[in-house]
């Protein structure tokens, strides 16, 4: 075999091991000029919301923002729950990486929400899968 | 050499071949709702902004607008010259892969324009160089 040839992950794997469990959230009250200064505190494309009793009630990325928000001239001083999604896609923990591809393509999305026992416990996004591809590439690269 | 390993694109390809020349552009005097808007038209994350003589004179994406516009609270109606970036990076054309994704992690960017006989005539975002390890994901995934 080629060293030149990094091996791909199996996609067989379960997605278990990419899912970030620290979910960052904001209440469904909050407005969306918190939630955005939250997604630049935390560095992230994308938050839960959370109805008061911590249950995940919605979700929303940059792009909600820009085209529900910003492209609409308004300021954001609504609530998030009139920006975000509440039809959410979720996989099971127990998923493969090739399901949950998939399930991004059909459904031309980059951030799907993760269950384990019935329970939203985290968060797989398409660079998470590609981060392991860029990795590689550095390792490349550094040869 | 095995079946299951694609290989990878060479990093010392010229960057030409991965460089978009479709750029998406506004006016600086344009407002940031209007660029907005634009960017959902085009669905894309960044513009470049051209003066009244059509000369680049900024650059800008999603993370700008958050952290500018929606995590300040205020309304778009701003200037987009408010929000650019006016120290461009670019590289040129002839630049390999290797030297691009190097600049893009030393600056911290997914985004780098391109240059040709000292004009700018394109981008180059990470997802572009990525894109291609996707497709190979693709591929192996149908197998």
């Amino acid at each position: 075999m080629s060293k030149a040839a990094p091996e791909f992950y199996d996609v067989d794997m379960p997605i278990r091991s990419f899912v970030t469990k620290r979910l960052i959230g904001v209440k469904s009250g909050d407005t969306v000029q918190e939630a955005a200064r939250k997604m630049v505190e935390f560095n992230t494309a994308s938050l839960i919301v959370l109805d008061d009793d911590g249950e995940v009630v919605g979700f929303f990325t940059d792009t909600d923002i820009k085209k529900k928000v910003v492209a609409e001239g308004l300021k954001p001083d609504m609530p998030v729950s009139d920006i975000m999604v509440t039809d959410l896609i979720t996989t099971d923990i127990n998923s493969d990486i090739q399901g949950v591809l998939e399930l991004m393509a059909d459904k031309n999305i980059r951030h799907v929400l993760i269950k384990e026992d019935g329970d939203i416990v985290g968060i797989v996004t398409f660079s998470d899968l590609i981060d392991v591809e860029r990795q590689k590439l550095g390792t490349y690269i550094s040869r």
